[in-house]
Parts: C-alpha cells; sequence; structure tokens
C-alpha cells in the first residue's frame, strides 16, 4: 500500500577506511539513491565513517532513528577490518549468530573453492533476529535486520542485493525528475528560477552550472512526486528561458 | 609546526540535494581525502545532507566541534536552493555581510559578463568574520571562517581552492600508504592479513578484494605515518603471502 501524503525517508551510512582515506571512489551513494527514487523512498542523508566500532554505532543508532530505513555498505567481508555486522549489533543490542541459511550458502559456494574456513564462516554471522538478503553476485548474503539493510561495498554486488529487494519495501509515490539544459550563465536567470519554483508547489528546480565548449551553460533538474505538476513547471522553465532569448534543449545539454 | 605524536582530523560536509538525489556521482570525497592525507590531517567523517538550514547547521555544528577542520562543498552558487552561507552563519550565531573583497574579485570577473547583478552578488556574501579561499578557476571565492572551509561543488573548481590552500593548515606526519596485489581469495588470507597488522604497530592493512579475468585477486593497502614501518609491515606481508605460494605485484593489480 503507497500513501502518497507521507514522505517515506532512508539514509545510508557507508563504512569503511577507504572511502575517507580517498584510495576507492564511492560509487553507492548514486546508485542506492538512484534505486530508492524508484521505491518512492527519498535518501535523506549520508555518513560515511571508519572501520570504528564507536562511529558505525553512533550513525547507525541516529540514522536508524529518524528515518524509515537505514542502509549500510562495506564492511562485511572475511577479513580483520570488516566489523560492521558486529558494530551494528552493539548498537541493537543484541548477540551475534551464525545464520544458518547463510552457512548453507557459503557451504554450497565454497564448496568446490576449497571449503567454509573459519574466515569464510565470519561472512554469515549476522545480528540476532536478522534475515537474509540474496547476493545474485558472490557468496556471502547481505542482512535486514528491522529496518536496517547491511550491503556489500562493491558497487556491482550492492547492485544485484538492490535488485533482489526491488518492489519489497513500502514507500511513497516516487519522485520523478526531468531536466532541460540551456546556454545560460545560472546567476543570470537566479531570480527567473526562484519564481518559477515558488509558482509551482511541490517542484524543485537545481540548477547545475557547466562550462564547455570555452562556454558557460547550466542544466536543470525540476522534482516532483506529481507528473502533472512536474510538466507543468517544466514548461513554465522553458518559456520564462525562451523568453529572455535563450533556447532550450530537452533532457539537457 | 608539525607534531608527529598528535593526529590532526578533519570532516566533510556535503551540501546538494544533486548528491542524494543521485542525479550527481560525488567526486569531493575521494579527492579531499587524498589532498588532506599529504597535509597530515585524516579525514574521519563526512555527511552528506540536503539544501536544508536545520540539516547543515546540525552537521556543521556536530562536525566542526570534534574535528580540527571541517570542510564543507556545495551551495554556494547564486541560485535560490544555495543556502551553504546563510546556514553555516546560522550555525555561527553570526550575521551574513558581503565581504569587500569578494565584490571586487566578483566586480571585476562579471565586468566583461554582463555585470554584477543581484544574484551574483549572492556569491559575495560570507559569515561575518570569514576571509577568503583564493578560487583560480571561476569568479566567487570560497570561504574560511575559523576552522571553517566553505567550497564550492563543482570537482574542478575545489581543486583549486584546495591548490590554494596547501601547506597552509596546520597538521601532523603525512599518511603514506603502499598497496601490493596479489592473486587470492581474500578469505584465504584474513588470519594472516589480521597478524601481520597486529604484529606491526602504526600500521593499518586494508584488503579490496575483486573479481576480474574469471579469477578472484585481492589488493592490500598498508598505512602508515611512519616509512621504516610501513616497509617493515609490506615485506613482511609479502613473504608470508609467497610462503603460501601466491606471488606479490607490486603497486597492486
Amino acid at each position: 500500500m503507497t500513501s502518497p501524503q507521507r514522505i517515506w525517508t532512508a539514509a545510508l551510512a557507508i563504512i569503511g577506511d577507504e572511502i575517507l582515506s580517498g584510495r576507492t571512489q564511492d560509487r553507492n551513494i548514486a546508485q542506492i539513491a538512484a534505486w530508492l527514487n524508484v521505491q518512492g523512498i527519498r535518501l535523506k542523508e549520508v555518513r560515511v565513517v571508519a572501520d570504528d566500532e564507536a562511529a558505525i554505532v553512533e550513525a547507525v543508532n541516529v540514522l536508524r532513528a529518524r528515518n524509515d530505513y537505514l542502509f549500510t555498505t562495506g564492511g562485511i567481508g572475511p577479513t580483520h577490518d570488516d566489523i560492521t555486522v558486529d558494530a551494528i549489533a552493539v548498537a541493537l543490542g543484541v548477540p551475534v549468530v551464525v545464520h544458518p541459511r547463510a552457512r548453507a550458502v557459503l557451504e554450497d559456494y565454497y564448496a568446490e573453492r576449497g571449503g567454509l574456513t573459519e574466515a569464510r564462516l565470519r561472512m554469515a554471522r549476522v545480528p540476532e533476529g536478522a534475515d537474509l538478503i540474496e547476493n545474485r553476485m558472490s557468496g556471502a548474503p547481505g542482512i535486514r535486520h528491522g529496518n536496517i539493510f547491511i550491503m556489500a561495498g562493491v558497487p556491482h554486488i550492492t547492485a544485484g542485493m538492490l535488485e533482489s529487494l526491488t518492489g519489497t519495501l513500502e514507500g511513497g509515490l516516487p519522485l520523478l525528475s526531468r531536466q532541460i539544459g540551456c546556454w545560460v550563465a545560472e546567476s543570470e536567470v537566479a531570480d527567473l528560477l526562484r519564481a518559477t519554483e515558488k509558482a509551482h508547489d511541490g517542484c524543485q528546480i537545481g540548477s547545475y552550472p557547466f562550462f564547455r565548449e570555452g562556454r558557460v551553460g547550466a542544466n536543470f533538474v525540476v522534482r516532483s512526486t506529481d507528473q502533472a505538476a512536474l510538466d507543468a513547471c517544466v514548461a513554465a522553465l522553458r518559456d520564462a528561458l525562451e523568453a529572455i532569448g535563450r533556447p532550450v534543449t530537452d533532457g539537457g545539454i
């Protein structure tokens, strides 16, 4: 059941020294944000925290309390720096247990890959009371505990986990967006943007300037959960830009 | 003056609906993290918040209090959704004023670009008591207020601002890192990694698995502020991997 009035929100906690050290370029924010939009859930806030129990516990407890859903990525592998499950168990005040189905999945996966060692068995550990999220890409499953979704850090594995969750989370109306582009300095049309947004309830206009081919331009993204309102706002914005002699390109430049 | 014992930390607040909507792939975390490492400052935590005053104020006040430095990116342009300066002024409890030098920079920049309109003048507004950060790429400068550095959202403009700050911030010893790669499942060497890290004080080992050319492998990044300790840890890790018949590639695979 979807309820159009209510806005469903999610937070994302990215767990990993590799992001904070600059070694790895995060790709999960954009990927999870785009997936959430389609589920009718708004990504409200993101935190990146170190592989540090206290930091993870703080982020998890704040974010899960004030959002409908909390996603985490990273720190669920077999090595010593993978402490996400233990830290989330601490945050929840529950023990860590081996999930029998996760164990079976891993036994099967490693049957022809050298067997299920103690390190590999770490990936079957979950906070007590958890369900599994299917991993279509590699052995170790993701974990769901209440409104917390514990996912892999490697983006294509995360993608597979998101796919298996598609359509299973209660959300509101999907957030729709349309983009138009224009060869104009955003500072030249700031008042026009503000006025257009104000005249169209339930629409937000984002302005994304660029400098290309020696000229300045901007793309404008209009977002709304209401298709008619969105279309009306885009049409008004196009008219306003063209009225000052600035042709508009559908879909952006 | 650098003090080797003390660890200098920074936080980053990324301000922008475009990141939370999934429209824009963030590149500032990795860029700022790498730059901070060279300054001897550790990126400790990151938050991504919406273009929403209350969310910005909360993040800014928590992060600036518990870190030596706070960087922000995004929301300093001329349009209606650029509310970073106003929100940070609220967080600091100071008024917003027009900075005379920022005004002069913008007057100069827009002299042959249509003049300094009211919207463009917004980019000269700063929380009272602020200094400017030179912007070598486009007109509007960044802003420094105490331990807060307010930077652009567009990565190449941020890069120019970082460049002009290089060497001006007090930090500790730079964080050094070396990477080696190996065709091995990380789950096979988890114990070996843990033992090697434990035997080398002041070194952290990160493990980054991959699946390529139909085979599993992993890169291992050793980090330390002490070059000799780092080299010893990398040598020990290499020996341990080769002792189990896994050749190691310098610099990673």
